[in-house]
């Protein structure tokens, strides 16, 4: 079985995406999601460009990861110095890795204008790069920027740039289409037409400035390139770069090529909303095999046919993705995760039970109105012990009020006041807080405290919104999710409400009711 | 030179994506504008599958086009009757259109399992359908449905069924993609191969289930087909379909097709944000040819060439699209994005002016603190005029209060009191809202409207959050875009804060702001 190596570059050119902006540590928690998807290589950044990916470096090395091996990038040496004068590749011999990502100038129109060197000068850069990171013990990976432009200008040179890599040493030639925009047909004669003068081994790195990436790395692989470059869900500058979440499902479905287990490539849409997610990126609904529209039927007629096959209106099965089918207009789905997770839980429902029924029309209704439990599940199971009526509330609200004030010294204020009951015992406080919501979160943690002191024992480790319906402006509906732990565990819950004050509350008391049942039922 | 027609199918195959949901107004609009831009042919709707449809081919018949035609579709007769008996084709012969498409079945697997009629049954049903059409003095266009994967599974089968449409009367055998699943290399076989047995036009309809769409129909193209099908912004059911504004700009500006003149396709980018906001679907920032960011530039190594020669990291024109040249400020990219911002907006700054260096500190402990303006580039504008004091504030703030209270009747009420002057004038108000932000969004406009009226042509289109450093739980920093826009264009502003409040007042604020330079200087 022929094997095409995978090799991310979410956390360096997936970091170009306006409106990205990765902290070290999202980027710990990137590539920890990525080892686990089972990548080959992950890019991790340009160490010595700037001191955040230095830093990450850093980090990272404390982590172990079970397959991935880590990449530095950067480029062939300035320009009349010598390779060994340059800091930069200094860092890269010096920063404990052991691969490394050059990219050189393949084509004459840079050579000449960007890096205003002669097309000689080019070639012995690239030569004294590869052959001074080889002397350091290193692989090097050599990225030939624009290699597809530079071939139609000036084949010759741009064939000498792969040669002389490929000469002094470079693992992989990796030809990009640096500014996407290849045709399809192009990229299979160019690569048709060089691979003859190469013994190296060829990869491909495209943009998708043409709406084509997805299909010009696989006409690369089929034209025989076994070392693919790409980033989750196509982050990149522009328009982005291959989504590796398509290209892996269709070299290893459609291609039958060995690049992914079966089992992990069922973790594909996990891994495509969790990057999203650190990310801050929406995932979009659309996106081929991931999204979540990517097996959702709409057509009656379309529904229909599916009911009699699937494979009518579906071109693989979706669970071999991790992800699922979802018929728009009908009430089929859902009763399985109920059922599912009241088993978990040791209540014995079955599929027509009247209680099941109700679960999944209420389930539905909250769904429609933006809850998501999918990622919610301490919030899941709340719901499900209210509805078969498994426990009583810990306390009755009575009312609250937050009141966040400016004043013209720019002075801010934020206040939270609650009334609530435990049992028939009244509670009513106020509290302040860094914003309304911390305010809030202080003042019922405040008012619960003497009626249930191990609420001492947990905290919120993480907050997250979502703007729904995003074109409402202020007006929009959020969701919150918030994360919260004690010792032993942690758990997510969820709420929603056109008023985000409203939905923190919602989220906030499932995170407590949560951890007050959790006790009780210990004992 | 070689043409290719353009058949734009957004208001029937375009209105199965899931969240679209077009009312007769909306695709009246639509159809307007994609003859504005010069489409030949609009698919209109399904008559007698949906009133919706047969009331648009009503309202469609007082609207004078410049050029496109209109098309209805249907499908091939019921089984066991005759064309003549199936009251849809009856509609569709009655109507009062010149054009029509048909879909049939191609693959066996839909005749056997989705018909349920013999092979025989269902090429006599493509044939009588055709030729009933035919004798009422229609042009039939022929949609051969999942002839790729029909051709797969069965090919002499998937032919006779091009063949007998032919045969039929049929002016174009439309060579359909519908599950989405084919590799262009597949595509490209395939037409080769049924090509030699055919000649009536070809045609090609896919959807973009592996991300390929785009460069399938591209492949089509250059294997022969003169007639594509696809959408605005690639809406359809699932993946999408093929969108239209990237294939008819890859044919004019790569392949050199005659399909849309080169001053409407400067229109493009007009189009796509129109349909896109008639849909109420966010248009996506990375989409290729028209997204905001399809021509950004974030790096800074980028920039820099860019700054030299814009052919080194752009595959085309923006401007030949409509589309423009972006360089966002990050901390990747520095100095030189500042400059460039400033020429633009006619500011002469030097790169070691003692401004330049300060505007960099600013934008340096900005970031630092949260703060994004790639994102952002209107409170990007704000910054650079504060900074070069090159205007004075619109208004001052004295204070604001924003009160949400929740009663134990689960009665929620936002409220927001703003107190401000404009030059000497004091205005105290206060409004009510859908949640805190909205409440303060509408007081800050009630107190502003007499003084500046030109706000009322502005709204709100969107709003993010996004929470930093989200561990700190409820007390963590918040990152507040708002997107906000009038007639004539749209612009993004950014606060930060802990207090989600102080947050989005300070992203309002700047977006008023902006509105008001922005009328000011136009004058």
């Amino acid at each position: 079985m022929r094997k095409v190596v995978i090799y991310d570059t979410t956390l360096r050119d997936g970091a170009q995406t306006r409106g990205i902006s990765y902290s070290v540590h999202d980027k710990v928690l990137i590539a920890k999601k990525l080892d686990g998807l089972g990548i080959d290589f992950i890019e991790g950044g340009w160490p010595g460009s700037n001191p955040k990916d230095l830093e990450f470096f850093k980090q990272i090395r404390k982590v172990r990861f079970k397959k991935a091996k880590l990449v530095a990038f950067g480029s062939t040496h300035r320009k009349h110095k010598s390779a060994g004068q340059d800091p930069i590749l200094k860092t890269l011999a010096t920063c404990g890795l052991k691969f490394v990502t050059i990219f050189g100038k393949s084509w004459d129109l840079h050579v000449k204008d960007v890096l205003k060197v002669s097309l000689d000068e080019n070639i012995k850069m690239i030569s004294d790069t590869i052959k001074y990171l080889k002397s350091k013990k290193l692989t090097v990976f050599y990225d030939a920027e624009h290699f597809f432009d530079g071939y139609r200008h000036n084949p010759s040179y741009a064939l000498r740039t792969l040669v002389t890599a490929q000469d002094s040493g470079a693992a992989v030639i990796v030809l990009c289409d640096t500014n996407g925009g290849m045709l399809t047909s192009q990229i299979t004669k160019i690569i048709n037409e060089v691979k003859p003068h190469l013994k190296a081994e060829l990869g491909i790195h495209v943009h998708n400035d043409s709406g084509m990436a997805i299909a010009n790395s696989l006409a690369a692989v089929e034209a025989g390139c076994s070392h693919f470059q790409g980033t989750i869900n196509g982050y990149g500058e522009r328009c982005g770069n291959a989504d590796l979440c398509a290209v892996m499902a269709c070299l290893k479905l459609k291609l039958g090529i060995n690049c992914i287990s079966e089992a992990k490539l069922k973790d594909l849409v996990e891994v495509s909303r969790y990057v999203s997610e650190v990310s801050n990126m929406k995932q979009q609904d659309n996106q081929p095999f991931v999204g979540s529209s990517a097996f959702s039927h709409k057509a009656g007629i379309h529904i229909n046919a599916m009911v009699k096959n699937p494979k009518t209106y579906e071109h693989i099965n979706p669970e071999s993705v991790g992800n699922k089918r979802r018929f728009l207009a009908s009430e089929l789905s859902g009763k399985t995760s109920i059922l599912f997770k009241a088993r978990e839980l040791s209540y014995d429902l079955g599929k027509d039970d009247k209680n099941t029924k109700k679960l999944h029309k209420l389930i539905q209704r909250l769904e429609h109105e933006g809850y998501q439990f999918e990622a919610a599940e301490a919030s899941f199971e709340l719901l499900i012990k209210r509805a078969l009526k498994k426990y009583k509330k810990f306390f009755v609200l009575e009312g609250f009020r937050v009141e966040v004030e400016k004043r013209q010294d720019n002075q801010l204020i934020s206040e939270a006041t609650i009334k609530l009951r435990v049992n028939k015992i009244k509670e009513h406080t106020a509290s302040e807080g860094d914003g309304p919501v911390n305010a809030l979160d202080n003042a019922l943690r405040k008012a619960l405290h003497d009626f249930y002191p191990e609420l001492g024992e947990m905290h919120l480790s993480d907050f997250k919104v979502r703007v729904l319906d995003s074109k409402a402006g202020t007006a929009a509906k959020v969701r919150v999710f918030i994360e919260s732990q004690d010792e032993k565990s942690s758990w997510w819950t969820v709420g929603v409400s056109e008023n985000i004050i409203e939905a923190s509350w919602q989220a906030l008391v499932d995170s407590i009711e949560y951890k007050l049942l959790k006790e009780r039922e210990k004992r």
